[in-house]
């Protein structure tokens, strides 16, 4: 079976919206990537190994594929995902590859096909599509790319044409895969973003540990609420030497408020005595967002908030495998009553940023497009997640955009883990955007002029003013 | 007004979408129809006599259509609905049809003038639209029609190529009529689902007497929680040997929660004694979900849940007429939280299958789907009720597919107590379904083949797997 | 840049759709204008002046339009709106418009942006698109259009082809500007529209102040809750004598449940000793809609309800410019339950007529299509505010029709403090319902002439009808 991707794949059916969405579309398809949020590895490209086989660089890390076919019934550990408690798993790729490609046909109409279509044709260069027969002969030729120089990790960076690079680090990452990419002279931008989650959440398993990691890197016991902002305000400082323009804040709810600094000593000498309860860690979560924002207002970090996600869901497979193993579900979000402490306090404050993201789409047109649409300090994050998908993000544009404007939103963000998948996340972005203002303009509500320069605001300009890149 | 189906109604308007929708469609449109979940009448097909006449066929049990001309100031009474307290209501049927006929307009743009328009066109024969005008003459029709040998219920059975019905039934029901059907020459697979909702339910007003109805078929006593276990396990045996494969459960809220023998016991003496509150009752509920998957574990049947319906929303109507009058009304309801115990507990085992149904449209995509996307034991059942609609399908594809796929969801169940709409309403599914695909293959988000292959599996594979038929 | 705007807008650009779109549209284009819910300032057309400049008359009074102005950091004072202590704002109506003109591609893809394009190209005849660079030629044109007589209030209003308009007035209003519009020999229908929350709203900051006007106008002292309820009868009494036919009730949320009059009392008396605590407010709300139906059943008036808004969110812009400046943020909004009681007492009552609005789209299909479709006395208001737009009204009839039928929706409002937008404002509602049938035309749900018979009963007889004009 052949799978050439059609040049025209996921435009209209229309023509006429189809020939529009081509030329806007043709406008911005070679623009540089920006990735402004994301969770690639820098080691990679400091490092800058070959990728060791397919499995392991398409399968063992996407839990968006192996969450899909656990959901059949195929046990993870057929999958070759790593156990906590280090017992065997599957470590042949070539079996967890087949296995891979038998259930292949799992994935249709979901996004993760769309991407590993332009993966597996655009950058292997693969001509077939993946089944059971064919599996072992596709092994081999992408076997054979990823040994080759051309596959190296900053081999595929600069032909990906990516221009900045954001990962996601913890307060107490030493930064020295960051350092060492900078250092060298290959010379691309792969900068940090600063995740302070796991020191700010108290009712996060590891916190202590993660406190302990902080004291060390700040070279002080954090025995107080004031030496936890301090080392916070160290560290955000060392980051942004680093290059880091924003943080990330990825909170069970969006409820913002503040305490007092009594009340946040108190509840912070709980948690060191292992006494919080789950009450005090969500008040704490909440005055965090106030103290990181007024932070943002003095170092000038764009803040992004990820609410609303149920972390491991499954207890189960939590403990046998750990986090982000694809049970992170999602949850109703409220945003109007729980951002109106941080957005009364610091809203209308235009030098600062804060981008907020949702799980919840019933947000877009309800609470969040009407906020965005008020609030100077406030943007709207794409699609995120489950929905950076094609319908997700039309879903988006359509419930966002006629209150909130389009430059009350940020560009696209491929949030991603898997590398190779950047280029095929941001061309479904490009498509779907170039589309949608298609069909804007055979509907007339705008120029054909207007949608073009719209289109490179939505995939460059507003993704580098607004997180000062 | 000639009223000639259109061979390809509900399709795209778009040429290209329309001619794979088209094709699609033509390689489902006769497979036979698998009716896994429904409320036809067994003693309909166990009796098999003519229907009476052409306003108790039609309108007399469809809730969707009294409800509507209700709304519109018309009286239940003059539809001919009849009244609990036996008091006189309209019995010409002559004149039921008069006045529904003249304001059949009433549901231009509603799926009841769908399925309608294919019960009068393909299955009676009717030429024209119904109108105050024709009303009396189609009357005639229908009724010459009814009282054929062609048109008693098995033959239609026969003719609507119906492979395996499932009716719904409480546990203390005999299954006489379903024993009849098997024991007939007829031979057609007419089939029992367990529905314990009148015995789990505490805060059914006809509790009691409904224990009192399981304690005469099981021939003892129900004086303690274990005993009311027991029953029901009897039962469950009772009709899986009579063919049910599936148990359905029509729960408030989705809340799931394990209680201990003692707790459960406390609670079922409370109720034995007219004691139980409201809040004892949810706990029940919730209790008795988790029971329910215990039990399907050893006993293979599928589990359904179909919760956040407040039903008998309206009094007046219910203290006059009953229950399943078009007065229940959806309710937001959360699944994150609140079915969290139950797939924790059993939702990492592939035997067992959960098919949650929702009449909460948000929760599609932010819930349903991630979940179903993830537990291997959970499944998505079709849009249902309101949401049993050309929109409502449509939604249900675009929000849940890129996130459960194709293959956590169970295809389509009619769900009706309108024998002769069951034709209908599995045509409009296979329609809509077709032109989602054709959309799918325009888009080259799916090949051709995948989505001829997919149409099947949604019509026809997916649903009889599932509910292992 | 030419700006003709196109015959087709907001028609599909499938030529089948657009084809019947066309001819359904020309069919109600010209229809007159029935706006039975708005803002208009009846002193507009009792004075009939020159409205002052082109930035009074499109922006200053516009929170659609400033809000996306300040959400992108342009302050509301150099937009020249005006603040309570009096100090200076922007005065000069040419630079204000020459910023509105600078940063007009801020509207791009909203609502505001398709009206204004009407109202600047139909209404003012200007050819161009608003630029910085033509601002002040523009500005020169608008000018000089706004000084004749055709662009007196009253000439537009029989431009515009208004054939009732109703404005949204305070019971203690003298409805003066309606009196002298009466006894004019203009004798066009500008009728009232009865809005009691100033005064059922107990925690309103002015609410002492709204009695205190209440007490002055009835002539005698509120000093008990029989006396106030008293008093609102007999204000509806004296609107409905000045042509009302309608109330409005803007509440937090739609809650509904009947206090005894002493309970009432004891709120009531707590409220005039400035001791009323919010629940109090919110039962007292919940009180008041129950009466506002009973009174509705005396007097025939049809009632509004318009939840969910979380007025003045942003205390900054509260406390310097006041309400309405484009901070209101819908909530999440519950109908089954909060309705409940209304409905249950008043709501199987045909002569009653609730006319129900949301800012919560979610509820749509879920709760108030499946309440409308049951309930006789409950109608479905439009796609209200934020969704009074392209894609909120197309969401609306998908989600609200297959349920609750059109016949149970009520046609258009406008809902408008800008007059010269009104027919904008129907222009758009008419092209997309006209958009709409011919969709379903060319599904093969609706048959042309059920359009055209649609079309009609959309824009004109269902909202003439419902609310009683």
């Amino acid at each position: 079976m052949e799978t050439e991707l059609n040049l025209d794949r996921l435009f209209s059916p229309d023509p006429a919206v189809r020939d529009i969405a081509r030329r806007i579309y043709q406008s911005i398809k070679d623009l540089p990537i920006i990735s402004p949020h994301g969770h690639v590895d820098p080691a990679l490209l400091s490092d800058n190994k070959n990728f060791p086989d397919p499995a392991r660089l398409f399968i063992v890390l996407d839990h968006y594929l192996f969450r899909m076919l656990y959901s059949q019934g195929i046990k993870l550990e057929s999958l070759g995902i790593p156990v906590t408690d280090g017992s065997v798993v599957e470590s042949d790729p070539r079996k967890i590859w087949q296995l891979f490609a038998e259930n292949f046909f799992l994935f249709r109409g979901t996004p993760s096909s769309i991407w590993l279509a332009y993966e597996f044709g655009v950058v292997f260069g693969i001509k077939e599509k993946l089944t059971g027969n064919n599996a072992q002969k596709i092994y081999d030729q992408i076997q054979e790319k990823i040994n080759s120089p051309e596959f190296l990790p900053r081999a595929l960076f600069d032909r990906f044409n990516i221009e900045v690079l954001s990962t996601t680090d913890s307060p107490a990452d030493s930064l020295e895969h960051h350092k060492k990419i900078r250092e060298s002279v290959w010379g691309k931008k792969v900068i940090p973003c600063f995740r302070p989650d796991g020191v700010t959440d108290l009712s996060n398993s590891r916190w202590k540990s993660n406190i302990n990691a902080l004291e060390k890197v700040v070279g002080y016991e954090i025995d107080s609420y004031l030496k936890f902002l301090q080392a916070l305000a160290e560290r955000r400082a060392f980051f942004k030497e680093m290059g880091a323009t924003s943080t990330d804040h990825g909170v069970f709810s969006p409820y913002t408020h503040e305490l007092s600094v009594n009340e946040a000593e108190t509840i912070f000498q709980k948690a060191l005595n292992g006494k919080a309860e789950l009450k005090d860690a969500r008040l704490f979560d909440a005055h965090m967002l106030m103290k990181m924002a007024e932070m943002s207002i003095d170092d000038g970090l764009v803040m992004q908030i990820h609410p609303g996600s149920f972390r491991n869901h499954n207890p189960v497979i939590y403990e046998r495998f750990g986090p982000d193993k694809g049970c992170d579900i999602p949850l109703q979000t409220e945003y109007t009553l729980n951002l109106k402490e941080l957005l009364n306090k610091y809203g209308n404050n235009p030098a600062l940023t804060i981008i907020v993201f949702t799980l919840d789409e019933t947000t877009y047109s309800r609470e969040l497009a009407p906020l965005a649409g008020h609030y100077p300090a406030m943007k709207l994050g794409p699609a995120w997640w489950f929905h950076d998908s094609i319908e997700g993000m039309i879903r988006f544009r359509r419930m966002a955009t006629e209150t909130a404007g389009f430059y009350n939103t940020v560009g696209f963000n491929d949030d991603t883990r898997a590398f190779v998948s950047i280029p095929a996340r941001h061309d479904l972005a490009r498509r779907i955007d170039s589309n949608y203002l298609a069909e804007l303009v055979c509907k007339h509500i705008l120029s054909l002029d207007e949608a073009m320069e719209l289109a490179v605001d939505l995939t460059y300009n507003l993704v580098r003013k607004t997180y000062k890149l």
